[in-house]
């Protein structure tokens, strides 16, 4: 299997979907409606919906079955970066190369950007849901799950705590406390919504959500890795942005040498946790084994 | 039946429930929980939780059943407050006589515990669907309610639609695009949620649904005829704010008469919209009467 097809076979997949399932015509403001898009298709890596579709293939579900939830969860990481922009947060002007949501349209077309995205979301989730043939119980529970992930328990409470946490002490039980909520849980959702609309049995959920946990806190700390070492080729944004910031951070709270060992013991777990699905798991694999590497190889 | 005393009791229902359906414990930052708690428990009239209540009532449903929707929508309704008292939108200090969750907690958390709020209400109307006994298809087709109802075709395309608007000739077609999604999408998902959980036949939902249209027109009317002639006493925000921010408003757009007449008119529809469903729907009669005379009369 090669990867880097996999990714962009998905991508595509989700791209197309995303287009389809956004509202139109004259029900939406046309602002509205650009601003949505704007954000939405700049070049994101579509990492979440790409976890949610694999975990749904490693328990052998077409990715047509779980689309919308894995569309979802790219209109709800988009939304949460249009807010994280704003200047009343990490006041970003650029994002991926480009100007940044609120740069473009207003601070409050920006605002009210993110919450059509983050509303709609769950709209295409609920309507999904409504399918013929789909297992309603199964995807309410992958509703709940990707509520939890990004509600005040999950990404909006790791926001907060974000923000609290600037210019404090970077111990380990904080940065914990954060990246545990700010990027893991809605990592973590997309696995299990995944898993639950794919139709995992009780022992694959168990499997999967361990691969999910793991993979949700590597890739923070991955980043976190790869904004001091990475350059701006390799992240698509300024190195040490999160210093300048004063975020506090993995290596930080660690050291380097610490975090790299982190990362390297969260990968082996995640591989260790769907080691059983077999075969069906190996984009899981790849995926993992990508995010980890690119971070802690010189 | 006396509709204060009706009012009272369903009030405290709802803001029992909330408290309790808010997550809470080590999982939230204290910050978040402290801003999203403030705005919600703001003295709210609760007007959209009521109407699903009435809603369900008027098909038979115990309160009980259609509790968990009907504070989905008002954690939705507290949001949107939070989000539009922001700065960058209308920037407003006060709201309901107190200081505006942004002037107490910062925009960068006002932002957040509005997103919070958003995501929790779709969380609670999740699990409340997840509940034994619970229809799931009419508690899906009650989400999908209210995420259209909220979203860039309702409540946030509204708002949007309404920034734009400002200094614009009000024209009677602008004002009711605005109102229809403004204010109308909400209550009117509310109506419609309320009597999907609640079990309607697909004749009383035509009813209901032609009432919630219905009083969700009529409830924008009447707040910018307030807003005009009401006073503070009546309204609780200052007199002619709407003006002050070049709202477009009703009145603005036919005049007066012409506003109190359409106001008169939404009562009557809505009224005969419900006639049908007899004793029950006396709460529903007697919400549109009390919204709509203490605007019209002098």
């Amino acid at each position: 299997m090669n990867l880097q097809e996999y990714l962009d076979a998905r991508s595509i997949l989700v791209d197309r979907a995303l287009d389809k399932l956004l509202p139109a015509g004259k029900a939406v403001p046309r602002t509205l409606d650009k601003s949505m898009r704007y954000s939405l298709f700049s070049g994101g890596k579509r990492v979440r919906p790409i976890l949610a579709l694999a975990s749904g293939e490693a328990v052998g579900a077409p990715p047509s079955r779980v689309l919308p939830f894995a569309c979802a969860l790219e209109m709800i990481h988009s939304y949460s970066l249009v807010h994280d922009d704003l200047p009343a947060m990490d006041d970003d002007d650029l994002r991926r190369g480009k100007p940044t949501n609120h740069v473009v349209f207003g601070e409050g077309i920006a605002v009210l950007a993110g919450d059509g995205l983050l509303t709609e979301a769950f709209r295409v989730m609920a309507e999904a849901a409504l399918r013929p043939g789909q297992d309603r119980t199964a995807a309410l529970r992958a509703v709940q799950e990707v509520a939890l992930g990004a509600g005040a328990g999950g990404m909006v409470g790791g926001q907060v705590a974000d923000i609290e946490a600037e210019n404090k002490k970077p111990t380990k039980a904080l940065v914990e406390y954060i990246h545990s909520r700010k990027t893991a849980a809605l990592l973590r959702a997309s696995v299990r919504a995944g898993a639950l609309v794919g139709g995992a049995t009780a022992r694959q959920f168990a499997q999967l959500d361990r691969y999910g946990t793991a993979i949700g806190l590597a890739f923070q700390v991955a980043d976190d890795i790869l904004d001091i070492e990475g350059g701006t080729a390799k992240t698509g944004k300024r190195e040490g942005r999160d210093a300048e910031l004063h975020k506090v951070t993995y290596p930080a709270a660690v050291g380097m040498a610490k975090a790299k060992a982190r990362a390297r013991e969260l990968m082996t777990e995640a591989l260790a946790a769907v080691q059983p699905l077999g075969e069906r798991a190996e984009p899981l694999r790849q995926i993992v084994k990508f995010v980890v590497e690119r971070a802690v190889q010189p």
